[in-house]
Formats: C-alpha cells, sequence, structure tokens
C-alpha cells in the first residue's frame, strides 16, 4: 500500500484527488495539507470527505508519493526539496508545464523557482508521454484546457492531417476558476450567463503551443487561438478545436484514424454522436468526436472531460499508476455521474 | 459472483443501478431490459455506461438477483413470477410498498397486480428494518422523500419524542420526476424556479404514514401533512421535518439522542452544521440534522440525501448487500461527487 | 418630475431600483452612491444600466426622494439626516422594521442608531398597511421572506381562521444574500445543491411575528417557526406557510376568503394552480395559492415573489408611488420575464 | 393605436413578443392564436401573462399588424394571404430569410410555400438594413444565430478588414431550441452540461452567408463553419467570431471602427470589457467585443444577446416600429433583468 501525500488538499483539485484516492484499492492517503485550514478535521472543510476522519496537517507527514495541488509558484518551492530527496511528485499546478523557464516568467509573472528541475520533467499527459511520465519522479500534470485541446488534435497533428491556423474555442465549469472568491464566479452572476474570458492570452495558451510543436509534423509552426468561456455549470469542458486539412479527408477516413490512434486507451473515447460534458463528469474519460466540414475543409474536433478529473486530480492518478507500474485504470474506471 | 438482472434499465434509477454495480465487487450486471430501447447498445441509449458493452434485452436472460425499476403495476406482474420462482428481488417501483391492496388501489389507480405476495415483502428502509430484510426475497423499495422523511423522524417517533402534527416539506431535484416527456421538466421552465406540487396528496404520504405508525409510541397517531416541492437541479432531496416535542428536551439531548440511534449505521450521518443536498450526491449517504426551535418547543430536522442513491438504486443495492449476507457498504462506499 | 435618490447602488436591491426607475414615468434618477466604487461610471460597476451614463457619487446629491439600499445601523445612520430635512425615505435595510428598538439591540447586536425616529415610521407591505404608508414620510420596506409569508397569511390571520402554530418554510435564490463574497455562494458550492440555514433564529422571523401579531384575532399568540432554504437559482422566494385552521373551512370557502381581501390589489393574485417563482420573475407581482390538507384539517398557503422586486425594489417604488399620491403600479406593471 | 396579432402565441418566442408588447405605447394586443390552446385563457397557458385576460382565438381577429411566431412552412402559409390584402407582417419564422427558393427546399427539406413573396421580403436585421425594412410590408426576422454573428461581423466584413476563413462558435441557452418536448432538453439531461450539436449543417448557416456575401468587399467569398452549442441555461447567445485579419490593425483601430459603425444604434454597444449575456438578458441590446488576437493575427469578436429579445421578439418589436415610423426603441428600451 503506498502511502500518499496531498499538498493544499482544500482546493477543488486537491479535494477531488482525496475523493478519488478514498476507493483506490493500492493507495492510501496517509496526509493531507491546506494552508489556513491546518489543524481542523478535514471532515469540517469538506462535508463529503467525512468518512476519511483525519485532520489537515500543517506540514506533511511521512509519505512515499506526492501530490501537489498548491497554487502555481508555492508549488514548485515546496515540491523541490521532495524531488530533491527522492518522493516521487505529481504537480497539479502550473509550475513544470512549460519547458523553458524564460516563458514561465512571462507568462507566470516571476522567476521559476525551481529551474534546475525542468530537465527532470515529465508532461503528464499520459495518453501521448507514457514512456517518459514512466520514467520520471516529476510530473507536470496537464493544465485542463491543455489536456482537452490536445487530445482533441494530437491524432490529426501526429498524422500531418491539418494545416496551422488552429482556433480553439473551449467552454467550462466554473470550478476550474478554483475554490478563490470572486464576484463573477457567484451563482447570481455567473448563473444563467455565459461570459468570455482571456482574450489577451490565457496562461493555457503557451502549453498548448508547445505540447502541439512537438507532434507537429508540418513546415510551418501552428498559430494557435485559444478562446476560454464561463458556462453556468460546475464541472466540465467542451472544447472545439478548428483546423484547415491540409489533405483532402473524408470524415469517415478521419475517424478512423483517430479511432486506430486511440485503440489502446482505457480512458479516451470516440464516440459516434455529438459529445456533451454530463456524459463523462466525476470520470477520467474524455470523449472525443472527430467530424469534417465539407463545406469548407475544415477538421473540427469536440472533445469532452471533466476538468476536476481527466483535467487534473484523475489525470494525476492515472501518473502515478503508470509512475508505480500499476494498472492505469486503478481506482479511477468508473461510469460517469449521469444525469 | 452474482448475475444480476436489471428490469427497465433505461429509466434513471434503472441507469443509476448499473452505474453503482459497476464496481461492485461481488455483483455482475448479467441482462438489462427496457422497453423502447430493446436491441440497442446500452453505450447508445445512456453514453455514460459505454464500458458494459452490453445490448438491451427484450426479456431478462439467466440471473441470479433482480433489480425491478418498471413503473408500477407493470412491476408487480414482471416481479411475479421471478418471486413465484425463487428469485430474490428488490422492487424499486412502488409496487409493494403499501401493505394493503386497498390503500394501493385508491393512491395508485387500479387493482393491485399480485396482492398475494404482499405478506411475503419486506419494507426496504434496511437501518430501520434489517431483520425482516434479510429474512425476505422480495424487497419493496422504499420512496425516495419516504426514505428522507423517515431517516429524519424515526428516533424521535421510536422514542416518544414527539406529538403528532408532523409536517414534512420536501424539496427534490427534477430527476426524482423520471425522465419522460412533460413540459414542465424542460430547462427552460423548471430551471431558475422552484415550484410546488402534489398538495392534493402524493403518493409518498400514505407510506410515510404507514411506516411511522409502525413506530408511533403516542396515543394518538400521526397526522401528517407532506408538501414536496420541485428545485432547479437534478439530484438531491432535502425534506424539513416538523413536529411538536412532547417532553421538554434541549438540543444537545435530542442530538445525543439521534447520533445513539444511528451510532452504528454506515450510512447515516448525524451532522453538526445545516447540511446540503451536495455533500451526499452520487452516494447512499443520509446526512441528518436534528435540532430543536427553543421558541415554539418543536422538533425541527433536516435531512438530505441523492433521491436516485439512497432514494432508490444505492438502498436497493444495500437491501442486496444485506439479503445476501454482504457487507452492506460492499461497492457504495464512496465519497460525494462535490463540487 | 420627481428626483430621486439610491443610497449604496452597488447592491442588488440598489442595483434592482435603478432598473426599475428606468421606465417611470413621475421619477427621475438623479443621484447614486456606492460605498467603494464612488467615481465610477454605473456602467463600469453594472453594465447592465450602462443607458444611466451617470456616475456614483460620493454622496447624495440634491433629491426629492431617497431609498436606502445600505446596510443595517450605516442605513439608519444616513436616512435620519435626510428625514429630519423633511426628504421622505423609503428604507430597504431592516433598521426600521421592527417597532422596538430593544428587539432590534437583540436580533441585530447593537444599540439602534436612531431609536428616536421609530414612532415616525410605517411599515411598508402597502397592501395591509396602505394609509399609514401615505401618510408616512419614512418607510421600512418589509423583508422579502417577511413580505412573502404576511401576504400568505394575512387573510386568514385577520379572518381568525388559524390557530396558534405557524410554520413558514421558505425556499430563496440567492441573491437574497446580497453581492458580498462567501464561499456559500460561489456557483461551484450552491449549484446543483439545496441547503437550509437560520435555524437558530433568522432576522425575519421577529418581523414576521410582529406584523402576525398586528392582525391576530385569536386569544393565543402566534407561535411560529421560520426556517429559511437556499436553492440554486438567483431570483425568488416560495413560502410555503402551514397553520391548523381553527374553524372548520372548504378549500373553496377559503378560496374566496383569499379572492375577496385582495380583490382591488394589482400585485396580488390568487392564482388556481401550484405557482412557480418563474411567473413572477422580474415582477411586482405576488401570487398566493391558499389550499386546505383535509385530512389534518390544516391551511397550507403557498406563496411566490421575487425577492429582489416584490421583496424589495419594487416594493419600495410601491411605497414612494403610494407616498406620492400617485398611481401605485406606475412603472411597476410589467409581465414576468419567462421563460 | 395600432392592433397587433400575433400568431402562435403559444411557443417560446410568441409569449416573448405578447411580454414586451404589454408596455408599449402604440400598439395593442388584440388577437392571438395558439394551435392546440385555442379557446383557453392566455393566463391558463402563460401564468406570467395573466395581466392580458384575453383568450386563445382559433383564427386571428381584426387586426392592423401582424406578428407570426409560427413553424417555418406553417408560416408562409399563414401569412401570404395576410400580406396579399395589405397587412404588413414581420414573420419570426425562417420561411422568408433565405432569398432563394431553391435553398429554402434543400435546407428546410420541402418546396417553399410562397416562393411569389420572396421578392418583396426585406431582412429584418434593422441595424444593417434599415431602409429595406422601412419599405417592406413583409419583413423576415433574423434567425437568432446570424442576428448575434452577422452584428459582430459586419464592420470588419464591410470595411474589407477581413479575410473569407470564418468560424463562428456560439453557445445558446436552450430556450432557443422552442418549447417542444424533447429529452435533450430536460434539466435533468441539458443541467450542468455543455453540448455540441448541428455539425452537419445548421439551418441558420445559409443564412449567416447569404448575409455575409452581401456586405463582402473581397474578392474570395466567405468559407464560413458555425457550430452551435447548447449551454446550461434558458436564454442568451454569445457568439465568438474568429476571421483572419486581411490587413493590420491595432485592437484600438478596430474598436474605433467598430464604434463609429454603431454609433447611432441605440441596441448595439461596443463594449470595452469581455461581455457575458446575462447583461443584456430580457432586453432588445447586442454588446459587442471587438478584439484582435495580436500573436495569429485574427479578429476575434463577440457578440451577447438575449435570443429571445434580440434574437426574436424584440428584433420584431424593432422592426414594426421602423415600419410604422415610430422611433425603434419605443417599447423596447429597458435595462436587462440582472443578477
Amino acid at each position: 500500500m503506498v502511502k500518499v501525500g496531498i499538498l493544499n488538499v482544500t482546493g477543488y483539485a486537491g479535494a477531488e484527488l482525496a475523493r478519488l484516492l478514498y476507493n483506490h484499492p493500492e493507495a492510501q492517503l496517509a496526509s493531507v495539507t491546506g494552508r489556513s485550514e491546518a489543524g481542523k478535521k478535514l471532515a469540517e472543510v469538506f462535508p463529503h470527505l467525512a468518512a476519511y476522519d483525519m485532520a489537515v496537517d500543517p506540514e506533511l507527514g511521512d509519505v512515499d508519493f506526492v501530490f501537489s495541488a498548491l497554487p502555481h509558484a508555492a508549488s514548485a518551492e515546496s515540491v523541490a526539496p521532495l524531488v530533491q530527496s527522492g518522493v516521487p511528485v505529481v504537480d497539479i499546478s502550473a509550475d513544470f508545464r512549460l519547458n523553458d523557464a524564460k516563458e514561465y516568467a512571462e507568462w507566470y509573472g516571476g522567476e521559476h523557482p525551481a529551474p534546475e528541475l525542468l530537465p527532470k520533467v515529465a508532461y503528464g499527459l499520459t495518453e501521448l508521454n507514457r514512456e517518459a511520465v514512466k520514467a520520471s519522479k516529476l510530473i507536470a500534470n496537464p493544465g485542463c484546457y491543455p489536456e482537452s485541446a490536445l487530445l482533441a488534435l494530437a491524432p490529426a497533428a501526429k498524422a500531418g492531417l491539418i494545416g496551422p491556423d488552429i482556433i480553439i474555442d473551449s467552454k467550462s465549469g466554473v470550478s476550474g476558476a478554483g475554490r478563490g472568491l470572486k464576484q463573477s464566479l457567484l451563482l447570481a452572476e455567473a448563473g444563467e450567463s455565459v461570459s468570455v474570458y482571456g482574450l489577451k492570452g490565457h496562461r493555457h495558451l503557451p502549453e498548448i503551443v508547445q505540447e502541439l510543436r512537438k507532434m507537429w509534423r508540418e513546415s510551418e509552426s501552428p498559430k494557435v487561438t485559444f478562446t476560454p468561456h464561463l458556462v453556468p455549470m460546475t464541472r466540465g469542458i467542451l472544447s472545439t478545436c478548428y483546423a484547415p486539412l491540409s489533405t483532402t479527408k473524408t470524415e469517415v477516413e478521419v475517424r478512423e484514424l483517430y479511432q486506430q490512434f486511440y485503440s489502446d486507451e482505457p480512458f479516451v473515447r470516440i464516440v459516434d454522436a455529438p459529445p456533451s460534458t454530463k456524459q463523462v463528469r466525476g470520470t477520467n474519460a474524455c470523449h472525443v468526436y472527430p467530424t469534417v466540414d465539407q463545406r469548407t475543409d475544415r477538421l473540427v474536433v469536440v472533445s469532452v472531460l471533466d476538468n476536476l478529473v481527466k483535467g487534473a486530480a484523475g489525470q494525476a492518478i492515472q501518473n502515478m499508476n503508470a509512475m508505480l507500474g500499476l494498472p492505469e485504470t486503478m481506482g479511477i474506471d468508473m461510469p460517469a455521474l449521469y444525469p
């Protein structure tokens, strides 16, 4: 039984890790921290986790494996000594997602707290980077939007099927914005309303571009516009990805390519009807629906996932499973909460 | 491994049974039926159940245990021959909840289809009727509202703490009304709105009264007003139950009585802060919050549960576990999907 | 044209006043204040009020009539000098609702800031207190819950129809909790969930009791339990009010009594089907549905209103109209925003 | 006072016409029809319209002006004789939106019921086609999606600012799908979920292309991909429109162009912060937010409107006002219902 710790259990990603680990047969939650709530019972902070009967620790106890759900910068600082001492870590923050410390500084507004660790990092989109994940002790868990966009675009990008003019239009539930207090996230404000944000450049954009480039076969680099939207629900991301076909393909051919690409992946399903986020709520699944707009010769791929599971805590546990040599589906294989 | 069948998997209760059974270590879903959808793949009807890779059968195949999620009347008709042949059945419909066939006829508008089975039935509120459930082969799974009201009132009623003037004001998500097409259940109609219904007498009222009477110690029979409301969400019931204290008690004393009453129950938790339905979403838990209004000497007990789990499919599996001699929590012990 | 000022336009009640006054033919919004937002354009704080093209003032300008939407205590302090100088005021805060300064201190936790004004106050439930409203220069606009409960119970209470054991179970949208930042009001927390609060005694309880007593004909004083609930929507209150009939009445008789009682009231409608809050959203209407539970001889009255309109800003304008001798419906007569 | 009739008041667009006309100073609702509800009181079908105290007629009575909210095909059939006899008509259905009867047949699956009227039609996007609207007696009211997309793209398209590769990604509340009974529109299914539809070609696509072509200055025709999405709310459309800049422009320059273009339009506002649909809920406003993605030289324009008002009934009344020589804002100038 692996003793697992969670740094900052008090946000939504941290709490979701605790929820999912509850039924993991080989991992046991041994210690959790949470800045302002240290000393409280976990049940007091999150009544839905009352079954744990454990307290929020000021510092992490003795554990074999660590998930960090700290905010960026704080995460790298806390994670660095752990990595130094050989504890495997999956970092859910953004700190190790960008390979280049300069780009990090540009987008996250500050020097990278642990640039010396960057070469050791594996980008934790397990489906696209499995061997590196297995070989690494420090995983940068992907952002929720990049996860949805990259799973949607990877088969086409790797096959050289699409030109560089890529548009990613994403719709997210509000839990992606976290548990902090913002007026725009009040039910009275966000309810019954759709809004757009991040038009000046969302921090997930450089992550998407970085990973797309790695799989890109065309000569011209991808030119990505990424627009996130807030929809009045709690969980779920639907990303609609548009790219020109660089070679003529029918929808049937494209679907076959996608089916083939993900044929061995337990968590990615190529669906044959337009998907909705509720079909994957609470699960580690990502449903991908590739189509061709024949009027304009464009590939239009829609993906749906639960931003707190496949977009955060579930993907993190999938990475842990891979790192520990366990079946990747262990503890995170369940049907969605529908309706 | 017990081979399990579901009659009418295509409603919300049936689908929820399939969802929960997916991770049950001792039960395996072997056959499902569904009137209009027979022949289709389960994944086509419910994309979130795609992992099952099974078809909707026209008739139930060879199974060891049956859940019926058929509508009332149809359920008793389908269940009767199964019971005759010795197959244990948990009936989620209302057909076997009322002990008296005449009362059934009055409230459900038709002769009872199998009155000869009524003496064999155990009312499946496991926490309050465990021994009968274990000894029976035909369980009447409780209605979702009665489940919430009875768990809230039982400790006080059995202790003779309250007088007969009982008011139960319940608030339910729309999934309780089923998957049928009604204009009032459209998102555009039911969203951003609270409404009241069933003021002329809801079918769950006689069920509540029948079970309350069994536990009643006072001389005067309980006089229950039950008012259901529809709130703009999918899952969850919150019942606020009011009754005059027939003997002076402090809130501390009442809480102790409730704690004591449910001390061995894994699914009922006496909480110490006002509860919300989200704290139990997707789970078989019922949170109960007993308080005393000292200005008026009234007991006010609030309970929350997920109408599709503790109010239907989860309770049914708890009953199955009890009938089969398995731990009651098997397969249905998980934290809520929060947020 | 009456020049109107709003103290604290930046909360929901203040903004709603501005919304409704926009189309008032005899009143013109002349000045608005708002603590932290002074100096900003109103359009910046509330894009939906952009048509006003006015700024948030640090102090109220020259106006003929004032609405105060300040928090309690602050409101009385700001209102007192206005009343002194003869400016008519409708106070939406709670400061002048309780007739007794001692009771105010008990429930609101501090000395009343202007007890000398209490004798001059009229309680602004226009339908039940019209003459006093017309004769006063200082109106205590009712709380949203009392408004819904009193309109539901007044006909029965005044007719001596009911006994003292009254239970008021109210369900409110989250805008009633205001625009302040609380975790429990985030969409991710409050969405898809019903919760209960105020079980130790909500501040609207003494207001309800005070006003019920004034209309009470029975010898025994009303014993009221009031339980507010939060439902996952923005606007609307539905109150379900329970009381024992002290004299035998059929539902038809009760309905006739209610019809009669409100026959001249443009904003109160006795409806003949179970109501929903959406039917009155955005309007000053209150729909009342009186029923009799014949099994228990209880009166069950359900009322619905929009907490920001009939429960706050609309009622305030109705009061202004009455005070100024204008038709009470002026500027606030419109159909609901449905769906 | 113009006597107005509504064909098919029983859908959402028809009911919204009735709601908005209630406060129109120069128009009076004189007769309404509704297929299955004929004979009922309007209040019975729509409690929020109870103030009208009128019945649903089997046939339209004597009126001076007609709005048709009938389904397509049925609308043209009912409207043709009215137009023949000189009654001015605004048709909210799709029947007269496409100029070409062949294209109609292709997209709507049937011969056009009244092709002889097509030459008389004016496309009723008043802001872009004012003079034709004023001169016509038969107005094709725009589809809700085209309304949002065309208002967003017109300034750039008419100025020759953008190249032909246009992507329109729209997010709509469920009321756009009408009041018919579909399982996917139940609150239990559509709530807490985002979905995509219409990927094979939505009927609003040819309408968008037709109108864009009319304003197009570039040599190459626009190649439009239009993807509609359903978000869990009732009212509102947010369209995110992407197009390559064909000439280098800063965001400031683009904003100035947009400001200039709509400077005299009372209903279109160029906003300077990312918009949300709630800011325009219940109103005839369209907020447009033009931005430039400098990394990719793309124009990204976001527009928001209420699909039932600016996208249907409000636009129809604006057209009526223009046709009758009344101020266009008459009766439809009010702030949004916010929150």
